[in-house]
């Protein structure tokens, strides 16, 4: 059993706990070896996944590599956009998240999530606290894989190049990162400038 | 000692963490196998209910098969409201919430809460993320069981046949599912729905 | 060491957690036996009080009968208002809250937090959730033992005699129970009711 | 191992479940024994700092007397400002808060937040109730050792003498005490009255 899947279960759990992945919603995954990329199953109460729960896939094409071992589990629904972002980003981990403050800061934006002076934007590589940051929105699909091709559309665009999250208006966001404690850190830090924006319009953080 | 109690003490840990069972208020109850309906106690700390405390109560009748080994214990007041949706919806489990956002979201309710433009949505099975979601709410009543014709009616009405719960006004809301684990997946959903209601309504989430 | 300090302990780290006695902040008392009355130090870190830190009092008279192991300990300064609410009503056990939520409650009332439309409401003795509920809110003074006269006048009002709580402007809460046990519920039940007014008013819960 | 890295560990653990040292930021220092400050590490998850991950530093100087063994680690770089804290005020550890609640309570503030009408103001040595409190706040800037000569000009004005924070705008604020447990102490109280000063300007706790 790989260190990584163990700390895979530890961040659901604790992003569990700060409502990013409630009603066996969100997900994430990571590279765990070249060509390997560990994806959480869907549809489960996330604060409960197991170590070997975990699918094995191709990041390149998306192949199932190795399947748990209970049969009842499906790969995300996450899969595509994952993938996309390790392919644009070198992405290590990638987090979903359903957290109301991700929703209410999209609510608020047009194509994109504005953030500015707050020191925590340093917490994103290659930010100045006198940044003017922007986090691309992108409409929300009946289903997650069709949302595939609007995230490639932004994570090409130049305005976009510094951001390492994509908001998905009424859905939450994803997150990402080299490895997962960078994706955690990264998953922090936009959460608390999510609740920064928010709180600054008047709203409640 | 069956798992299902041992389930159901831990659920209401997790229900008080977040504070919807609290100063004693709410409750859960589950089919542990056919004709055997768990009923917890009423005006105990819900988050010190044991495995033993529960009450087994005929789920067609409400008669009382087994007491706890502890007489002090009665069973809840909400028993006929449970059973009342296990009859109409073949429901497997049922929470009662008294969490300040089911209250607060049936605040601004007439008599459904409208909850459109959320992925989270699809949480609730047969729903859609398009979808114009109404959950009924019910006036509150001087005692419990007294809610139950209201309950039985709005679970009737064809513009609540989607929903998986029930919001009563200046009290909570019931929720349920198909076993404990869907009942806890869709009170998480629900509490989410409401709190992002009143938050895009301008209150806190 | 008997089973009420133990308690009284778990009680403080659970009030801690939720907020309510951050800081250094509020206090604890319960009568462990006929003329004994455990009380919780003053100036500690409340989540960290241990089950010999507490002196024993006579409740009558206020009179130090054991002093705790620990020589730089002091009994709280909440000793005199602890009496005076055990000889008025006759309390087992008295809370003091320095929640944000208390003091937000008592900025929007006058002489009382009025409380109506909640079925939290029932979790108090004597009350239906149909009741108007009246919490009086005294002023707060340069040093707590000042307040006892205040408190006993609240005390003898008939306007409060359902009330088992005082607010005390810029400062939090008193709430008492028969026992630790009806303590804690009523604690939870009046911070969920302070919290309701307050978001009910516009503000965030 | 000395029980103070142990304890500043436990404080960071703390900390981090209370938002303030979220996605990486801010920081801790005490002083061990004379002459040796222990200075927690810069750009590591707060929650996971171990008690050998700590660097001993010369208050007085800023040199660094001991490495912790983990080569990859560099100390904060809060420590021009903990040391400026230490000189000026003689405090015995400083806490950096990145605290949301922080932020918000100086992007009301001129060159200081106002904080009157509250007993949690007796949690700061020296104040009474009745005090009405200055925090200084200093504008923030591109990297955090350039705040030194403004956190010493506050440090050095007279009406901000009874001060035990400084907040900085964007940022977050300083906190401190004359050892661990009264910067805790202090950091839940200041935590508290940025939290209540925030919402009795309408806005959220």
């Amino acid at each position: 059993m790989s260190d990584t899947r163990e700390l895979l279960c530890e961040l659901l759990q604790l992003f569990y706990d700060r409502g990013w992945v409630s009603g066996t919603g969100g997900g994430i995954c990571a590279v765990d070896a070249p060509g390997r990329l560990l994806l959480a199953p869907t549809g489960v109460h996330k604060e409960r996944v197991r170590p070997d729960d975990f699918f094995v896939v191709n990041p390149a094409t998306g192949a199932v590599l190795e399947h748990p071992p209970d049969a009842t589990l499906r790969p995300s629904e996450c899969g595509d956009i994952f993938r996309a972002i390790i392919a644009a980003r070198g992405a290590g981990s990638v987090v979903h998240s359903h957290a109301l403050s991700a929703v209410l800061a999209c609510d608020d934006a047009e194509d994109a999530i504005v953030i500015e002076r707050l020191e925590m934007l340093k917490g994103i590589p290659g930010l100045a606290n006198t940044d003017r940051h922007l986090v691309p929105v992108v409409d929300n699909t009946a289903r997650e894989p069709e949302l595939t091709a609007d995230v490639e559309r932004v994570l090409g665009d130049e305005r976009f190049a510094q951001s390492h999250a994509i908001g998905v208006r009424d859905h939450g966001a994803y997150l990402w990162g080299a490895d997962p404690w960078e994706a955690k850190k990264h998953a922090e830090v936009y959460h608390y400038l999510f609740e920064a924006v928010r709180a600054r319009r008047g709203g409640s953080p």
